[in-house]
């Protein structure tokens, strides 16, 4: 047993303890001993003076492809980001771009403390593999959408359950099985057909797999649906049996008291996205009315297309600030409830509760170590979750652990992912790919 | 003349011009040269590939002595927080304390990219010491509130004459006139009575110095003002014959549409504080609304006590983030506007603008530059300025340069603070101050 000894260890389990110069202790990938007494046995121990170990952040909605499309085009409206960029580009995306794409995301996200991630994306297959080679954990989902794409709906799903057959063999034959996890994705309720969804439903009764879903994302979708079906997106849901408590729902910036009664009677996660849901000015979801309601609400980036960033401390800041001066109660949405939502509500969203999202005996050593010696906002120190949210970043991170290997350290290094060359190769992409659709980007003109 | 060449000059002028690989030149603390041409005689060029150079930042509202009362009680609401916890301890600052603190405060500034920072607080004379000793550039402004120490006006204006003939001879005795500025601080509407604002006005017009004030933070002010004067607190000072063009006030979180109106007519300068605004659950400014009936906006952070944090770029793209998402209008505040608001606008509402805020002739050599090879988020690169509003962020500044001087590199060092020995210091205050209040912090319970 290896065994690590900070000066907090931020366990956010059921009691949220904060144990100070406690001992943790790794073996085989898990979490084996968390105390404050030292061990008796061990092979090393590791001292840690003034570190702070957090559980590994949970980011519960991305497309992480989509680094390739970063910056692009900001600050304008969603109807012609998407249509005159976003769209335009992505028609051109190849596997391999694809692949390149998520792996660069995902080195942001190991460097910034995220060790598992659920994604939704096309050629889904290529984000598999790049999370594979990255040994991040990952949540994977097939974007399906026979509307968009005018396909039927049994065509539509075939994609969903080839892409559950490939990435079955991409488990087996890495022996993955405790890294990458299959999810569907219909898109949403906008994109799919009631046949559709229906279809995934079943499936997901049937084999027990989880839905990945983008929900009331904006008032236009809202609105939409009431005129074209006199119901919510949550209600139009609720009507034809897909909301159950494996749906993890990403946005509901715009429910209304009702749906919010639905989410709550069927036990629906929220997939909280602040400041995608500012960028796009889709609006601020009422957070606080969830967790009064007792709903499950986790946190993530959405893709760094509309972030522009894969960090998720950033998104734990923004939420504990944002709630407070919309509602305008200081009290609402605390520090601590901020990292409950990035860790242990994320893992309870995708269902990995038991694996993931606290610092327990028995689940994996996913964790971050946080370097307060490097931090001026450190000092003065009165509390750890203050400190942490308010005050610190993940610049301050010195290394991040995953299944309990070193994955990144300060000194600035990947253990899995060789960054230098797959700059070039991204931005070699974004060439190619702004040529081929006649985009000029600003810094061309 | 020393030459820099980097990839980018982000010169935030007049036409926002960015130079590609052009070349600035610093003589005796000022910018002799920018153009993207190579010039013809020079001492040495220093080239920086893969480097951006902006202007420094202009922190236009701070209380940067409160880094020790940082993290100290969050999460609750105003009245406990300054009742329990803030006034109690305030009361326990000596001059010395207020010293460190603004030393320490400064140290976070300058490593996160501000050049130019205006404060108020009391022992007013102990922040312009820990300024000059740092030779960073700012405008030091006494508090005043008769109503809140119970004071007569006359007697607590002599405060500020006090600071000023004591700012006077520091800045004699130094040498420092091109750094340190003074203007008075009455500290808002309902701190001080008629006669302290009608006494600062008359000596503000007779001796040319600016006014810094809070001015409509949150609703109960605005609602108090209005029951026991009929007026908002924006009409009260217009009534009073405050409000001018020298004027620069804080928050503004709640004006009425006929108070933009006043404010517009008057020229008075809004300094937006987005985190502190949104902590404190005060609100959010209507800052579009500003900017289009061209009013001036700059940026600020407020103290590190309602932040927590001193660091400019957090608050460039909160700005650029929050008013998408309230007014539910992507177009509103470009990332190129959050910029302006953190450089140019806040030179013009300190007074300043032939000295500081863009990279152009005759200015002083403050700016910032930023290393886009440590970041992985500057790929793919499609434009400068969202790049660095959405992006990134303080983490990757190589240095930061004032006066044409280096004041702090990337290797951690800064030129002007001892930061090892001033975090002691800090720390050792912070432990003296919570046991003479008897406050006990979460992580000693």
């Amino acid at each position: 047993m290896l065994v690590l000894n900070p000066s907090f260890i931020v366990t956010m389990d059921r009691e949220c303890r904060i144990i100070k110069d406690g001992f943790i202790g790794i073996e085989e990938g898990k979490i084996v001993y968390v105390s404050k007494e030292k061990p008796q046995e061990y092979e090393e121990i590791i001292r840690l003076p003034k570190r702070v170990l957090l559980p590994g952040f949970i980011n519960t909605h991305t497309h992480v492809a989509m680094t390739i499309l970063r910056g692009l085009k900001d600050d304008v409206n969603l109807q012609r980001w998407l249509m005159e960029y976003i769209l335009p580009v992505e028609k051109l995306l190849k596997p391999k771009d694809v692949y390149y794409g998520a792996l660069y995301g995902i080195a942001e996200m190991i460097k910034s403390g995220t060790t598992t991630f659920m994604d939704m994306y096309y050629h889904e297959i290529e984000v598999a593999k790049a999370a594979a080679d990255a040994k991040i954990r990952s949540v994977l989902t097939y974007g399906l959408a026979d509307v968009f794409f005018n396909t039927l709906p049994e065509e539509e799903f075939k994609k969903a359950e080839k892409f559950k057959d490939d990435l079955s063999a991409l488990v087996s034959s890495r022996g993955l099985d405790d890294f990458l996890f299959f999810a569907y994705g219909p898109h949403s309720p906008y994109g799919c057909t009631k046949e559709l969804l229906q279809i995934v439903r079943e499936a997901a009764d049937r084999d027990n797999f989880r839905i990945h879903i983008h929900l009331s994302e904006t008032k236009s979708e809202v609105e939409n649906s009431v005129r074209t079906s006199n119901m919510t997106p949550i209600e139009y849901l609720e009507s034809v049996g897909f909301l159950k408590s494996d749906v993890m729902a990403a946005h509901v910036v715009w429910p209304t008291d009702g749906d919010i009664e639905i989410l709550k009677h069927r036990g629906v996660h929220v997939l909280h996205n602040p400041t995608s849901n500012l960028k796009l000015a889709s609006g601020v979801a009422p957070v606080p009315k969830f967790l009064e309601k007792g709903i499950n609400v986790a946190l993530a980036t959405d893709g760094p297309a509309s972030n522009n960033r894969l960090d998720m401390w950033k998104e734990i800041s923004l939420a504990a600030l944002i709630h407070k001066g919309i509602s305008r109660d200081p009290e609402v949405i605390s520090a601590r409830t901020a990292l409950q939502m990035a860790t242990i509500n994320g893992a309870y969203a995708l269902g990995l509760e038991r694996k993931i999202g606290s610092l327990e005996v028995g689940k994996y050593a996913d964790f971050v170590v946080v370097n307060l010696e490097r931090a001026l906002e450190s000092v003065p120190f009165h509390d750890v979750y203050s400190m942490i949210v308010y005050a610190l970043d993940s610049r301050y991170i010195d290394s991040v652990w995953i299944n309990g290997e070193l994955m990144y350290s300060q000194e600035n290094v990947l253990k899995t992912i060789d960054v230098q060359k797959l700059r070039e190769i991204v931005n070699d992409i974004r060439i190619r790919l702004t040529q081929e659709a006649g985009i000029k980007t600003p810094s061309e003109v």
